[in-house]
C-alpha cells in the first residue's frame, strides 16, 4: 500500500489538527457582512491588538489581504515600490494594475538584503510631471527568496526613509509569525513599523483558508469596501475565523519546529552544493545551476519515491516544512533527496 | 429572557444544520490552489453537470462568481446590458467597471417583467465608432425586484435575441434554486440557454459561504486564473464546499416551505396594501408609499419586537423566508408586523 | 470634372476659413506642457469667463475633454447616470469604464425629453452595500437623438435633483453652442448649472481639432495631470487654440444659418415621413422604418449623385448642416435625396 | 529691453520655422476620424515606410504612441519589463497601470549600460501561478540618463532575449532620431528589431505637437480604436501632421548641429566636474552632488541671467539643445554658467 507522500512543496497544503476542527465546529456563527460573525469579529480583534493597530478584517487569500492594503495606501495612478521578486508582483497575477491600477517600479531582487538607501533614491516626489511613489512594500519573511528574514534594523531604516518621503510602509507578513520566531522581534514591534500589513492563516500556521488585513480603523473601514468589490464578503465566514484564531493561539511558537527541521534538511544537502543561502526559517531554497541534475528532474525523481518538493525554475527548486511533515518525513525526504542527487 | 429574534432580513444569515456540519466535519480535503481539494473537486463536478455545463468554479461569494463571469463573456472596454437594479451593477460596488473595465447600459428596473425586444433595440454591434455590446445579463430570481421569476419563455427568446446579435448571455442565478421551485424549469434547461452563470450556496441553500461559476471548460480555465487575480483561490476550501454539496443535496426541495411561509405572510400583510406585486418565491417586497408608516419606522418598531426585516429605501422594505425561520417565526412575525402597522 | 460632394455626415468635417487660416499663423506659440503656449491659454481664460467658470482646460478632442470631466466627478468605482443613447457611454468606446472605473446605469434614450424625476429615482446614496452614485451627465444639444435641445427649465429642475442629493451635473456641451443660438440661454446660465462642461471647437464651430473642459480652478488643476494621463498634453497646441479662439469669437451666431438649413432639409423631405422628430438646431434625423428603401441603400443611392450622408443603423440616418454647405448645397441635397426617396 | 532667453530646458519648447509655416497652411485637410485627412495618411506612410513597418498612426503626443503599443503587445493584467528611469514608468503619470492595466517590474536605471542578459533573467513565462512578462520596452535615445544611446548590437542581442521568450520588444524611439545622427544605424534596421516603436516629432524635429505609433496593420488598426478612446481621435489633424511632415524630411539631419553644441556645452563645464557622463546626443545630464551649489540654485541663477535649464531633482538638472539654439545661444550659456558655477 502506497504511504501517504511527504509534501515539501509549500505550508499551505497542511490540513486541520483536531484541536482545530473542535474550534471550528464549536465556533459561534452569523453574517459577516452585517458584521455580525462573532467569531470574525474575535479574529479581527484579536490580531488587531497583537500589531498594536485599531483594526484587522480578514479576508479568505493573503493575495486578496496584500491587494485591499495596496490599494489602501497607494490610490490609482500612484506608485509602489517593491522587491523585483516580491509576492504582490509575481504571484498576484497583475493584481496592483489590473485591479488597483497602480504603478510598480521594482528595486533587484534581494530579499532580506534589502537596502534601505537604495529604495530611497528610487522615490519620486508628488508632482505634474512623473508618476508620485506613495507606498513602499517589504515582504517578511521572502517567499521566492528562500524564507529570509529582513533585519528589523534595516526595517526601521526603511521606516525613516519612508517617514522623511511621506509615503506609506506595506508589510507582505503572509509568513512574519516565522519571522517572529527566527528573530524574536514581538509583532507590535513590527506593527509599529508598518501602515498596513497582511498575516495569513493558512501557510505556516495551519488554518485551512484566510489572511487579514491590518491598519487604522478609518483604513480597514475603507478596505472592507474594496474587500466588498473584490468578491470578499463571506457571510459566515466564522467557520475559518474559528481556525484561524485556534491558528494563532496555538501554531505560532511551534513554527520552531519547522524552522529546526528545514535547518536540517539544508544541513544534509549542503554536501551536494545546491542550497542557496542560510536557512532561517521554514524555506530551503534549491539552487541547482551547477547540480548534475536539473529541477525537473529532481522533483520527478523525489515524487517516485514519495518526496513532493516546489520546482520554481529550470535550476530552482524549493522544500518547505510545516505542521504536517514530522521528523520522520524530514528522515525520509533526506534520504530520497540525497539517493537522487547521489546517484545523478 | 430574550428570545431569538425573527429574523426575515435575508435568506444568507442561516447557520449550518446538524446535517451539514456533520457533511463540514467528515470532508476530505486538500490544496485547491493546486486543484488537490476532493470536495471542492467533487462539488465543482456536480454543480456542472447539474446545469449540463463542462465545468464550474467555486468561489467564496456570489459577487465573485459574478464578476467572473462578466469578465469572461464582456473583455475589457466592451459593453454589458442589464437590468437598472441588476445586482450586478448595483451590490458588487461598481466592481464590473473598476476592476473589469466593462461598459454597462441598463434597461429599465423592470425584473421579471423582461422585455427581449427592449433589450435587443439596445444591442450596439462591432465598430470603430461606438462601444460593441458583448454580453447581456439577467437575473433569477430578481432580488430588488421582489424574488420575480422570468418566464422561461421569455429567456429563450432573450436567447434568440443574443444569438442573432453574436453576444453572450449570463444569468446571475443566485437564487435560481428557488425559481427552479417556483417554476419547474430544470436546472439543465436554463443551462442550455446561458453561456455563464452563477449560482450561490450561502442564499437559501444555507451554506457558510460559497457561490459556483458555470461555463464551458475554456473558460472556467481562465476564470480559475481571474479568481486567483480577484484573491478567491483559497486553499482548504473544502471545508467550505463540503457544506455545499450538502445545501445541494437537500436543500433545494424544501425551498418550498420558504415560498409557502413568504406566501403567508404576503397574504397576512395584504390588506395593509403594501405588498408590492405577486410573491412567488422567498421574498416579500414592501412599498409604504401610501403607508401611514415610512420603511425606517417599520424596521425599528418591529426590531423592538424582535422581528428583523430590510430597509431598502425610505419607503422600501423587504421580508425574505429561510431555513433559520419556520412556521412559528412566521406567526410571530405576522402578528408583530400587523400590529405595527395597524396601530400607525 | 466631378463637382465635390456635399457632405451632410457631420459637421466635424469643415476645414479653417481664410480668417481662421490667419489666425493659426499669427498665433503666438509656446511649450503647452509647461503652461507656457499664450495662445492656449487665452482661449482657456476666454471660454472659462463665457461659462462663468473659474478654468478651462484645453484638449485634442471633445471625447477627452468628456472623459477628463467624468473622471473629476465621479472617482473610480463610484456611480455616473446618464441616457442609454448619450455620446458618453456610446462613442467613447468604453472610456468611462476601461479608463475611469466608472459604472454607469443609463435611463431609457429620450434625449431632450429628459425626465428630472425618473432620474432622481435612480440615484443610490453613499453606503456600503450599493455603489454611489455620484453624478448625472446630460448632453446638449443631444447628438444621436438629432439635436435636440433640453428645456432650460428641465436643466434647472435636474440641477435641484442633483443638489439634493449631492451628486455632481456634467454637461457634454459639444454642441452647446447650438442650443444656444436656438433657445437664447446665455453660456453663463448654462455655466451656472453644471459642476463641469465639456465644449468642441471642430463640430459646428468650424475649428480643425480642440475641446474644452470647464470648471473649477482645483478641478481644473487635477484635470490637467489626468490630460498628461491620457496622453492629451500637447507641447505647442496654439496652433490648434488660435483656431479655436477665432472660431468661438466668428463662428458661433452663424450656425442659425445651419439651422436655418437644416429645417429647409427637414421640410423637404417631410412629405416622406421620415424625420423622425422637429428639427430645433443642425441635425435632420431620419428614420426609415416605413420608407421604401432602408439607410444604406438610401446613402449609397445618394453618394452616387453627389450627397453624402451619415447611415447610423439599418434603418436610422442623419443629416447635418454646418461651415462648409452653402445654401446652394443644400439645394442640391434636396434634389438629390427626394428623387432618390421619390423613385424608391 | 529684454533679450529673449537662451532655453535650454528641453527640446519641446521650439516654434515652427518659417519653411514649416508653409508646409502647415499649404496642407490638405480632411477629417481623420474618417480617415479622410490626406496629410495623416501621407505622414503615417511615409513614416511607416521609413521604419520598414506595414503602418503607422499619428497621435497627438509621445505618451500616447507609448501607451497605444503598450495596450498593444502588454494585454491587461500581464507584465512589462524595462529601466526603472523609462519615460512610460516615469512621466506617463502611471497610464500603463491605470488606464492599461499593466503590471511593471524594472531593471535598474542604466540607461544606455542595458545588459540584455539581465533582463532575461526577469522575464517570467506564462502560467497559473505568476504573472506572465509580455513585452519589453527599451528608450533609445534614454532621456533621463542623458540622451544616451543603446548600441545597436546590445539591442539586437536584446531582440533574440525577446524572441526565444516569445516576448514582444517596444522602442520608445521619442528621440530615435538623434540615434541614428549619433549612431548612423538606419531606421529600417530599428524597425526591424522591434515589434512597436514610438517616434516623436515635436521634440529634435522641432513640430507643434504629434507623435506616431509604427507596427503591422494589424496592430495598428487595433490601435486606432485605443487611440479613439484615449481621446486621441482628432478631425482635421492634418494641420500638425503636415508639421510633421516637414520636420521628418527635413530636419532629422541637422540634429548635427545640436549634437555639436551640446558637446560643445560639455566641455565647457567639464572643468567643474558636474558633466554626469559622456555627451552622445543633444542632453547634457548634470551631476552636481559634490558642487558647490544644488540643481535650484544654479537654475535660479542661470534663470536671472536668460538661461533657462531643467532642473530634475536636487542636484540633478539636465541641458538640452535644439533647433531654436544657435552658436550665440550656447556662447551666451557657456558664458552665464561658467560664470555662475565659478562664484558659487
Amino acid at each position: 500500500m502506497a504511504e501517504k507522500p511527504v509534501d515539501l512543496r509549500s505550508d499551505t497544503v497542511t490540513k486541520p489538527t483536531p484541536g482545530m476542527w473542535r474550534a471550528i465546529t464549536e465556533a459561534e456563527l452569523g453574517d459577516d457582512v452585517y458584521g455580525e460573525d462573532p467569531s470574525v469579529n474575535a479574529l479581527e480583534a484579536e490580531v488587531a491588538a497583537l500589531f498594536g493597530h485599531e483594526a484587522a478584517l480578514f479576508t479568505p487569500t493573503g493575495s486578496m489581504a496584500n491587494q485591499i492594503a495596496l490599494q489602501l495606501v497607494t490610490p490609482r495612478a500612484t506608485e509602489l515600490l517593491c522587491d523585483a521578486d516580491a509576492h504582490v508582483v509575481t504571484y498576484e497575477i497583475g493584481a496592483a494594475a489590473a485591479l488597483g491600477g497602480i504603478s510598480t517600479r521594482t528595486w533587484p531582487a534581494v530579499g532580506a538584503d534589502l537596502d534601505p538607501d537604495a529604495v530611497a533614491a528610487m522615490i519620486r516626489p508628488e508632482g505634474y510631471h512623473a508618476v508620485p511613489t506613495r507606498a513602499i512594500a517589504v515582504e517578511q519573511t521572502h517567499n521566492r527568496r528562500g524564507g529570509g528574514v529582513i533585519p528589523f534594523a534595516t526595517l526601521r531604516q526603511l521606516r525613516r526613509v519612508a517617514g522623511d518621503a511621506g509615503v506609506a510602509l506595506h508589510c507582505d507578513g503572509a509568513r512574519i509569525w516565522n519571522a517572529y520566531v527566527a528573530d524574536g522581534v514581538p509583532f507590535a514591534e513590527y506593527g509599529a513599523l508598518f501602515d498596513t500589513l497582511s498575516v495569513c492563516l493558512s501557510k505556516g500556521l495551519g488554518a485551512p483558508a484566510g489572511s487579514l488585513v491590518i491598519g487604522s480603523a478609518e483604513r480597514i473601514a475603507e478596505g472592507r469596501v474594496i474587500r466588498k468589490r473584490l468578491g470578499g464578503g463571506m457571510r459566515q465566514a466564522g467557520i475559518l475565523a474559528a481556525a484561524g484564531r485556534y491558528a494563532v493561539a496555538h501554531h505560532v511558537e511551534r513554527l520552531a519546529d519547522d524552522h529546526a527541521r528545514a535547518a536540517r534538511l539544508a544541513e544534509a544537502l549542503a554536501p551536494f552544493g545546491i542550497v542557496a543561502g542560510a536557512v532561517r526559517t521554514n524555506i530551503v531554497p534549491l539552487d541547482l545551476s551547477k547540480a548534475a541534475l536539473d529541477a525537473g528532474r529532481l522533483g520527478k525523481a523525489a515524487q517516485a519515491d514519495g518526496v513532493l518538493i516546489s520546482v520554481l525554475g529550470p535550476r530552482t527548486a524549493r522544500l518547505v516544512t510545516h505542521l504536517d511533515v514530522d521528523d520522520a518525513g524530514i528522515d525520509r525526504a533526506i534520504e530520497v533527496l540525497t539517493r537522487v542527487l547521489a546517484a545523478a
